[in-house]
């Protein structure tokens, strides 16, 4: 190899080098989260018109800025089995960075407002809030 | 502007007009998903050796390609309140695209692996299936 060759050679490998990295990193862990996990029994479970004003309301808290991610569902026509509760109507999912996110999120004046002006609407609310491992 | 300069103003508009049709889409619809959500009871509640099992079982799930994502958790300490069920001590999460990817999820090899070498583990397993809105 003469030294014109060898320094394309570096180079080369330089630059083959710096991509590799770029696409496979040493240690690709993915974000772990604080998911919140909140599931709503209308007081009329039958009216759809409640559940869509819930699920209006839910999407207001889409505003605080510790939620990383918002996801606001309805009951979904799954196979019925025994272990599927389907007695619910709205279901409201949200992922955190950690406990003080959601900390914040509880007392936050959007959130106390979302209480405020919807929680006439449900009779029994139940959350499950999980950190990720 | 003399013709070069006029030239590079084009072709710099062009770039840029190209910068902003990608950063902003004309229709920035968010994918809806169908969330997945599984909470587990152990018949051994306080142990965490088994803990530790469940989840290492409900990560082998991650195989099946119909699950978009999924984020397996163990109870976090968030504040307690009345509304928080903190009784459980395993959850999985997983994003389906739509109805058939979860029914595919239901009887594909890997899930019914999973139940055959896992089940021993829990004594109760309640599912939320929600269609996003």
């Amino acid at each position: 190899m003469n030294k014109s060759n060898r320094r394309k050679f570096i180079t080369s490998a330089a630059v083959l080098g710096a991509g590799t990295v770029a696409a496979m990193p040493a240690t690709p862990e993915k974000k772990k989260y604080l998911a919140h996990h909140v599931f709503f029994w209308l007081k009329n479970p039958d009216s759809t018109e409640d559940r869509d004003k819930l699920v209006e309301g839910v999407k207001t808290l889409a505003k605080i800025e510790t939620i990383q991610e918002i996801h606001v569902g309805v009951l979904a026509s799954t196979e019925k089995r025994d272990v599927v509760d389907t007695s619910w109507q709205v279901s409201e999912l949200m992922f955190f960075n950690d406990l003080a996110g959601q900390a914040t999120y509880q007392n936050h004046p959007v959130h106390l407002d979302f209480v405020k002006n919807y929680s006439h609407l449900w009779a029994k609310v139940v959350v499950y809030d999980a950190m990720e491992v």
